[in-house]
This record gives structure tokens, sequence and C-alpha cells, in this order.
């Protein structure tokens, strides 16, 4: 079952070490890993939000090798999920094609305590009723302020279990995110 | 609080795309990410199985600068992740270390249909027990048959949502199977 949920990583507005609002560089892997996160739960579709030209020539090139070029033939599997991923300039032309008409409902991740307005399992409800939902995801040291105070609301963060340190990856914190907003209720399995 | 989980990331024996068994290369991220994950969810070591020389030295040197070099200023928390990371030769020197003594558990992950004997329930239990257990995961195509066939355990895989499609990163896997074997019961909050 697909579900009405999009992804976007986010490269502008993101932030750096010291707090200041910078777009950030791709990383290979956060291109593939998280697009193989949406192809196996279903997610729509994965924008990559990417204001710089350079950069967004440097993932069609990527894409290029594994849709038409001999990534296709060396692993089909990569080309299915990379199918998924879309490069668009500004976060705005995600959100026009999320919500097809109307706007969908933004949902914001931040590993920082303190901001969150929604529990795991209400985004699970969220994300299961149907509504259009786009999940944004920060690169760098996170999402802007500015760009959480527009969402309508911001997930609770994953919790370590030792401590306060929960230094994920992006690429980490987004496949045990969507594990839990869509991933199969394994834990009522008998 | 810390678990008594250890994680080993197998270069050998796994086997590649056509099944024939292979000491894969390393993945610089597969370093920082595990090695990240490990830290949040306090597994008490992530050992790096690679029996190629050059490729430990490789691993060896990167440790070094996050430990010692520009990188341990530059970002403290990749220093603290890796601090958990050992690179060893082969797998018998990491279940000597993980069992202290006694064996421990090993559980072998596997994205492939029926062979599993582990639900993720049985294995949370498992983990939360006290015994000490060591969580296998192959990289290339996965753990070689030899060395399943030698496991206490083989996890279930992870389910995809749409249809079969469940190929996840080495990466991606780690992270959502550690946060069910770990993770806070987010699902049972109110």
């Amino acid at each position: 079952m697909e579900s009405n949920l999009y992804l976007a990583l986010v490269h502008y507005p993101v932030i750096n070490k010291e707090g200041r609002v910078i777009a950030s560089s791709i990383t290979n892997l956060d291109l593939h890993d998280i697009a193989r996160i949406c192809r196996t739960y279903g997610i729509r579709r994965y924008f990559v939000v990417q204001p710089l030209r350079d950069q967004r020539k440097l993932i069609e090139e990527l894409l290029e090798y594994w849709q038409n070029g001999y990534g296709r033939v060396y692993n089909p599997d990569r080309r299915e999920a990379l199918k998924l991923l879309r490069v668009v300039p500004s976060l705005s032309v995600a959100i026009e094609e999320a919500g097809k008409g109307e706007r969908p409902l933004l949902i914001a991740t931040e590993a920082r305590l303190g901001m969150a307005n929604l529990s795991f399992q209400e985004g699970r409800e969220l994300v299961n009723s149907g509504r259009s939902v786009l999940l944004l995801f920060g690169t760098a040291w996170g999402l802007a302020p500015k760009l959480l105070r527009e969402c309508d609301y911001i997930l609770e963060p994953i919790k370590g279990r030792v401590d306060e340190y929960n230094h994920l990856s992006v690429r980490s914190a987004a496949a045990i995110i969507v594990d839990r907003l869509l991933g199969e209720p394994w834990w009522q399995r008998i």
C-alpha cells in the first residue's frame, strides 16, 4: 500500500555548526540510501531540495547513470529506487507537487529537544490518514529556525538510550523515522 | 542504560551479486553512520570485520584523524561515536571479545525471506535479557550461507510496505533493526 507521504531532503535553508543559514552540498549516499528507504516504504516521491545549479547538475548526472547508463544494467534495484527522486531548486516546488493543488501538511524533523509538537504515534496516525504530508529532513546541522516555524508540526526527536547523545546521520534518522511512521506494527504481532 | 549488545559489520565472508563468497571493501559512511547508531543506542562495541590488511590500515588512519587529528576538534561527537569502533581481522576475534569468556549469542540479519527463526519481538527480549549478543550485518550482497548456518538465530527481515522490494543499504537496515531491538517503546506512550 502506498502512502500519501512525500519526503524532502533539504540543503537550503539549513544551519551550519555556528547556527548560520547556509546551502549545503550533496552527499552521494544521501541520494541512494534515502531513495531506497522511500521505495521500500512506499513513499510517493523523494525531493532533494538544492538551490545550487552545479550541485543539481551533479545529481542529474548521477540519476542519468543509474537510469539510462551502465548502472541500470548493473543494479536495477538502485534504478527502481532512484526513479522516486526529484531534484528541485526550492522547497516551494516540492510543496506544490506534494499537495496537488492544496498545501500538504509539513512535518519537520529536528534532533534537538524541546521543539516538538508531534509524537511518533500522532505522526503515524497523520501519515496513515490519507492526507498529503511532506516530511522534511535537514542536512548539515539541521533545518533553519525560520523554516521550522513555517511547518505545521515538528516531530519529536529520536531519543538516545544511554544519555542525551543522539547524533545520528540524516540517513540513519530518515531510516528510523520512516520505519516508525510507515513500518509494519511488528510490536503487535504474536 | 547500556545493553549487552555488540554489533559486527562483516566484510568477509559475504557474497557478491553472483552468490560467490568474497571479502568486500569498506565504505567510509558505514564506519561513521553505524558508529553513531551504536553510540546513540548504547551498543557496547562496533566491530568492523575486515580480513584485508590494507583496508584495515585505511580504517585505522581514519580513526586516528577523528580521535587525535583535526577531526577531534572539528566534531567531537564523531570522535565519541568512533571510540566504539574496533577493526578486527576475523569474526572470531569479535566473538571472543563480545563473549568475555563464554560464547555470545550470534544473531544474523538477512534481507531474504524464509530463513528467519527470530521475530523482532523475540530479538528485543533476548537483547534486553542481559545475555551477551553479537548482531551481525553483512556488506555487499549479505552474509555468506556458511556463516548464517553458524549463527544461533537469523532475525526476520524488514518488510517493504508496497511489495517485495526491501533493498535497503546496510546502513539503513542497521539503523532500523537497532531501533526495533533497543529503541524506546514509543508505540506504548500515551
